[in-house]
């Protein structure tokens, strides 16, 4: 159970079998720190290339393909008080019709809105462009939005993405608190983590939450011989499957299907019980729709399980 | 500002341009019945076909295509005891390769399940089948399933589906206490209102609710000369705009884009205030991904507003 | 096997259960006009609402829900020289971020290209607007854009549209010498007919194929106790099944299916010979995929077939 | 112009910046082999794992990022008389609904269909299962499944699905005569060629065409600094576009994004004229409706280019 602190040296814009930067044992803690989307660090220097490079990847001891990875985001914090979100909502949310009435950004100019973050006061304030907006003042939801392990077949698939092993899936429901369930696909599962947002809308619709580099506390642990589909979580109240695809119908069916295969395996409810359970119960949330990959979250109470 | 009491005497299985069963006008309160998505009424006798049969339509006078017609949805009761919900989860929602591993009914069998609502304590009790379930107990969120007006192009579309005119959307946030906003296609508006549902999990997957017959007390306004593309609503903390469409995508830009013409005609937002509010305050709900259509709801807290 | 010869007074916007023009026997041929898509006639003459208004609906003798109706396609002439189409091509067949930069027509102009259509040369010539393609010529390949017979339940869905029922396809397989094969949902069918097309691409892109008037032959039978869900059709040397709905994935997923279905119940063959069957000599076209269903083709050579 | 005949000795499944098996100069031609979808050569041993083995990538001397491959197909042959296919229409290509009526494997049985295949006689006979298919025989088309470059910042991504890097598109237009463009990545361009299909239907709706080793013959060239963005081709007849992506729409979406680019920048027609032409006169083709990525193909007549 011993605790870590990692600084990193280098970051990673593909998740993938690569040379972990840490071996860490079943029930270890992490502290360590991510940049934001754009390759910026807590005193706002360029350290890594764009794209939601990535912390890590961390190797725990003992994992194989076919275990269980449960990840607990302990604490997810921003570290400076710069964040930054786009400014038009992404083509492919709107009416192809409307898209050329969208407010393209002038030739030359970058669509960027810029916040404040205050971490002591729980806020973040818009501070650019000057608009009816005014000093829009926000609760921030720190969140990760993008996480995850070596996906299969050796592949290196890049943090704009996601998939069966977590990555950009932009969920604002990734929270400190939150515990997450990764299937394992490479020897050491290679863990990594990124992409904080000081908070973000429901589908990340203009393609960014309010970004920020993140201080983030993780702790791990391992459950053998567990297969899973698609990540899992966990939070206080509810239990939730996640499923990322396109289009979102196809995102719904993977949440979906893991959900039943979780309450059957797991709750052990028969087929009937999960169905009917799941009927009348069930919450969806929307993760992403903007990334190659739409986020589809499938959620259940609690207090409703047996 | 009369109000109305009325009885049906017949049923409509489409939206369409139906004779009147009653003239209201601006202002008016109807006091109606509905009967459950099978067509039985509080007595449990068939009085309409299956298929979300609908009471009206109301022809509101003066309304005109081009306008908007607002409808408080004043008081959903359910009228009876008895209510009841499908116990698959529909093929559509789950991975194709699932699909063989659902509770299928065995031949002959309905999957019927069977609750017993108690208005009184505000519950929905399961009482068949038995299962490891037992009496799971829920709390009512009663809702219309269908409900809208006469669609555009002298149409008459089945009340299994939804579109600009509403329709059945199935969405659990049309409870007591909603206003509604439904463009106006035909003179008198036509109104039509139906299937309710003692309460209903996100997104209707397995195609019902818990269905049963309703008490409904509904206010209508007229907004002259204000053309809108899909319905809207307003609750005590929140504005959405509703989209119906397959995929599910399409359904989000749909209540995406109406949210934003929303935001710039009538709170007069500036596109990129709109769009920046918009893109870290957004919330987004699933209505149904069982219909023909499938629906997305699109809202933003009342609280942010200008 | 009488022949009539029908002049249209009046034309429809929907497909429903509107009144009959004329009833026709099992057998019999008709001869009649259709007008463009716009609603001019032969003559140029506004003389139908605009959106494919429909010729008919013909009523059959003896036709019952739960039939199938046989039309051939004898013969589609256009009955005019002037064709026109859309010259921009529709926002959702483009990415998204290309939109902006499709040639959207300046305010004040339709954006329509003109063309000459020649039915003795089999040929038809751009004539406007003045670009790079000179006076492009192409081979006339003179095809229904929408027809089809009242839909279930009492629906009249607009012409704009498709379904089991048949309507805007827009499929450029439907010429002269095809046979169609629909299902019944109304007593005596009400079967329409309209949208000519000279010729048009795959999936109807801009919208429209070269629009213009008909004269239209077709002979119809009658199957009885033949049910079947959509439509099907047959030339010289393939079968077919058509699928329309959205996203094109379900357009595909209803067409295959209702080919395995004719597969099995028609030419006798088991499952596994039919998946076989189709697997490797399986062709799909694309009917449209501009109107709010798209259309895709399920084709089998007939010479493979037993 | 050198010719290289390559002996593989090991394969890949992901495209990625692997170690180049072999550097050729812009001109060169290869002359190799491919195993088949499931590893098996020529002598049918398994000398490489499942899933679509690739050989190379070769590295072409020159090439850098934003320039274009191009590729020809000069010579694709079966080596071997054994063939084999899958026997059940994948889940995802039927209604919902029709997938448990599918002829599933029975518990411990592959499903697999066998075929003879016979390269002079240009022939494949089904030989397994037996049927009342018989012998059914078929005219060979010899197609590549999946072939392309290393995919953009530095991801490895699986020989099952496709991007803009080309990968398993399984498309059966690729066949001997054919040229390809692929854009490039990385230096050296990288490229692969796997997954040889006897012949295939259309959208490989059983998830595989006629698998089976092939002879290969590419011939390479480099377009220097011409930047693209999907897999382009061209035939004796036509040049086409390749977009693969899920929906189908959205595959259609970057196909004929391309073209438009294609007949823009290559053929300089200004944007009406390209639309005009593509509106009346493009052909669309499904490549596959089974791989994580679907694959739609635009296609225009070369005779009708300026």
């Amino acid at each position: 159970m011993a605790t870590h602190r990692f600084t990193p040296r280098h970051y990673h814009i593909t998740l993938g079998p690569h040379e972990p930067v840490l071996e860490i044992a079943d029930g270890d803690t992490v502290i360590t720190t991510t940049v934001d989307a754009s390759g910026h660090d807590a005193a706002r220097e360029q350290v890594a290339p764009r794209g939601n490079p990535q912390t890590g990847p961390f190797f725990i001891t003992g994992a194989e393909p076919g275990d269980m990875l449960k990840v607990r985001l302990d604490r997810l914090t921003p570290n400076r008080t710069f964040g930054y979100s786009d400014q038009m909502i992404a083509p492919n949310v709107v009416e192809p019709e409307f898209i050329p009435r969208l407010p393209w950004p002038e030739e030359g100019q970058t669509g960027r809105t810029e916040w404040y973050v205050d971490v002591a006061a729980g806020t973040a304030t818009l501070t650019r462009p000057e608009s009816k907006l005014g000093n829009l003042c926000l609760p921030l939801e720190p969140m990760l939005g993008c996480f995850g392990v070596a996906p299969p077949r050796t592949q290196a698939i890049s943090t704009a993405t996601s998939g069966q092993h977590g990555g950009n899936m932009d969920y604002r429901g990734f929270i400190s608190g939150t515990t997450v369930y990764l299937p394992v696909f490479e020897p050491g599962a290679l863990f990594f983590v990124g992409d904080g947002h000081a908070l973000q809308g429901d589908g990340e619709i203009v393609g960014s939450g309010i970004e920020i580099s993140f201080d983030v506390t993780f702790t791990v642990s391992l459950i053998k011989n567990k297969p899973s589909h698609w990540p899992r979580g966990e939070n206080e109240t509810s239990i939730f499957t996640v499923g990322n695809a396109r289009p979102l119908d196809q995102a719904v069916q993977h949440a979906t299907t893991e959900m039943l295969r979780w309450l059957e395996q797991d709750y052990r409810l028969d087929p009937v019980s999960a169905n009917v359970l799941m009927s009348q119960c069930v919450r969806y949330d929307l993760g992403n729709i903007y990334d190659p990959a739409y986020t589809m979250v499938c959620k259940l109470p609690k207090a409703l399980l047996p």
